[in-house]
């Protein structure tokens, strides 16, 4: 397929395909797979089949853009400016070593299990089924007993009615934005957090209020005055390995904040999207030790199990989870019962937890390794920790280092990372950035390093 | 599984199962499948294994329900109050006649070519792949293609970048309206109109602004006039087998309100929803007309394809796709590759078009029968047209007709009908029902008009 696109790009318009048989011969691939590239290139318009003629490429039309200026007036009236893409979502190509990535690679994933889950769901009536809104039952019941297991005793109760299942947890964020805090009401956040919590308060045009939060996670006491002084109901968090920090609360801190989200008549929204990224750890849920539904808790199947399967959690107790599915149906109606057969099917094999063993191991050698290259090749670089889980490691580069120009620096020596300032609500702190050591190649983080390091001695900061 | 499950409804707690290989002779499936129904149930806490001993019924835990009153305050703080799940999406089990749901039967989707295009897409990348944001670009060509196809030669360009893939076209109704109206800003609806976008409007907050529509769909004076008083600078419409009324927009209507939308510098955001299931004409899009970029076009093929496969995508040119793309990326990030790849698999292959080609005889076939019956067997009941393409009558009941007690009187006798209440954004006009004639079981559309005429005849309203 890529190498037919490349000879479209080069062939002139009108000029004959070659035959399908020569096609399967010079790629070794079966006629089928032939058939299904032209269909796509001819649904694209890049070729036109003339029956028993033979198959031709198809010149690129050029058309004058039209004129859409008017538009601009029409719009003024709304939401005023777009979010940029964060760079954790940027694709990259060709021989860029990425670390910017917020995706394990994946070699990192239960592949062959997601393969043979989808096998078994295409002959079953997953297909042509519509799952209840809430999701499919078997699926909140593994949610509940999950996040159950890991509960005090002493904790409310989590019921699989308790769970709504999502089409990921990024609509999960802007649907529990919308529905525990509202337009124009306060949200407090850690600074920095989640690019994806800082765009979603942004959409639903919730006041942010930042917390700083390091490597330890926020302290009680911020959290209580930000609470009191904006009157905000609600406290965004990822206490187990927070993205970028890695920073997962101690025992004491989560029973700190839980206290004070409690006395504040407030919710703290647990987003515990890296659960099942512990190396040194376990991640450890606030929402085990709540007693009375003030933590509303998500969770995401889509970076531990594959990219495909675009399935997540929330879990609510009380009136919340009423709003909650509320919002959530007028968002997306209700998640592909395909893609919930599947996630069910993989977290219930004894094949999964397995994997999530070999996991954490995988995790701790690559993270170590980039912790190591960096201390070699980048001594400049400074980590305020080595996370016990998640994804990244949050790097601090020396005063003054302008970020921009390192960021573009190191990409022209064919390296990738996060620009620090993306997960910042606030103004940054200093100057970050966030280095995914669970991407493709890790026997290239020495390299990487090395090109960081070599930026930073380089650049006339 | 659910003859296992009746089984634990009615075992006492701590009952031992069948063994596997009892199951498997009973219920004439494999020893995987029982094993999978066995994982189900342990991960819902249903049955509980203990190695070399067997297989047990557990207890259903009742725990004291805890005390969530603390939520009624912090929640009053946002949005004021939940929407009630439309009956559309109700699921119902058993003998129910059901002519309630906005879905085609199973037997009216591609199955076999959607499971085909499962298998092969499980062998592919699709499972490790995170696609573009705006979309797999092949499928993006290939919704654009498909709206090219029907444009006139003057009509502004469609290209695959002004597509951008959606989990399903509820998220992208929710998506046009905050950007393209905006928290307390006007949207003219047609009045009645589909439910799922008066939800989606009240949800984003803007300010209903109904025009009248029936089988003739709505008067461009009329449109003008709301846009015009309120300011409006969109308005929502179904031009083609609108929900509920069925009303396909004439040449000249499709023209005059185009017009209108021009002059006004608004956009028209064109819900194409039906665009497959046309019977006596195909689905003409008003985007095929437009010169300037003032229609924004929405169509998905949840229903056409599989229940399974949320897909949908919106069009749109010029800046308002900047926005759209952005607004989509906060709430849903990505769309699944398996299902975009299933998806674009599916309507691409030679099979496609002669499924849609038999799908408007069946179509036809069945409204013809659901028409005829109520003739027969309901006569106070009033179609005000025979639509020409879509999945529903709408039907107007005699004046005076208590609907809720219809509804539920129609319950009773075993067949479930849409309360016409529900489609208005505005006060209803009149008594009416929305009857979908795709639903399962055809065959006993008389008994289901009987159990109608029976309803309103014995009815004291």
């Amino acid at each position: 397929m890529a190498s037919l696109r490349d000879w479209l790009d080069r062939a002139a318009s009108g000029a004959r395909l070659p035959s399908t048989r020569a096609l399967v011969a010079e790629h070794g691939v079966s006629p089928v797979t032939v058939q299904r590239a032209l269909r796509v290139l001819a649904a694209e318009g890049r070729i036109e089949t003339r029956p028993g003629v033979g198959t031709f490429a198809r010149a690129r039309v050029l058309t004058r853009p039209a004129d859409y200026d008017w538009q601009t007036e029409a719009l003024s009236l709304s939401t005023p400016s777009a979010p940029r893409s964060p760079s954790a979502l940027q694709s990259v190509h060709g021989d860029v070593l990425a670390l910017h990535s917020g995706y394990p690679d994946r070699e990192l994933t239960p592949e062959s299990l997601v393969r043979a889950a989808f096998r078994r769901a295409a002959r079953s009536d997953a297909i042509t089924e519509r799952p209840p809104t809430a999701g499919l039952p078997g699926l909140q019941a593994w949610f509940a007993a999950e996040t159950a297991a890991e509960a005090d005793a002493a904790a409310a109760p989590i019921a699989a009615s308790d769970v709504v299942v999502l089409p990921g947890s990024q609509g999960g964020l802007t649907t529990a934005f919308r529905v525990l805090v509202g337009t124009g009401r306060s949200l407090v956040l850690e600074s920095p957090t989640y690019w994806g919590a800082i765009l979603a308060a942004r959409q639903v045009g919730v006041r942010i209020v930042p917390v700083p939060s390091g490597a330890a996670g926020p302290s009680p006491e911020a959290v209580d005055r930000a609470l009191a002084e904006s009157g905000a109901r609600a406290f965004y968090a990822q206490p187990n390995f927070a993205s970028p920090t890695g920073a997962q609360w101690s025992p004491g801190l989560r029973r700190d904040i839980l206290q004070v989200v409690q006395a504040r008549g407030a919710f703290l929204i647990e987003d515990d999207a890296a659960h099942e990224f512990g190396i040194s750890a376990p991640a450890r849920p606030v929402i085990g030790q709540d007693v009375s539904g003030h933590v509303v808790y998500l969770r995401s199947l889509s970076k531990s199990v594959a990219p495909a399967i675009r399935v997540a959690a929330i879990v609510a107790r009380g009136p919340a989870r009423q709003r909650i599915l509320a919002d959530t149906e007028v968002e997306s109606i209700y998640v592909s019962s395909m893609l919930q057969t599947v996630a069910l099917d993989v977290v219930t094999q004894p094949a999964w937890r397995s994997h999530l063993r070999r996991l954490a191991q995988q995790l701790g050698a690559r993270r170590d390794l980039l912790v190591a290259a960096l201390t070699e090749h980048a001594p400049s670089v400074t980590l305020e920790q080595v996370p016990a889980g998640g994804l990244n490691l949050w790097a601090r580069l020396p005063e003054g280092t302008d970020l921009a120009r390192f960021v573009t620096g190191c990409r022209a020596l064919g390296v990738t990372v996060g620009n620090g300032d993306e997960w910042f609500p606030a103004e940054p702190t200093g100057p970050f950035v966030r280095l995914n050591y669970a991407g493709p190649n890790p026997s290239a983080f020495p390299d990487a390093a090395r090109a960081i390091g070599q930026v930073l001695n380089d650049g006339a900061w």
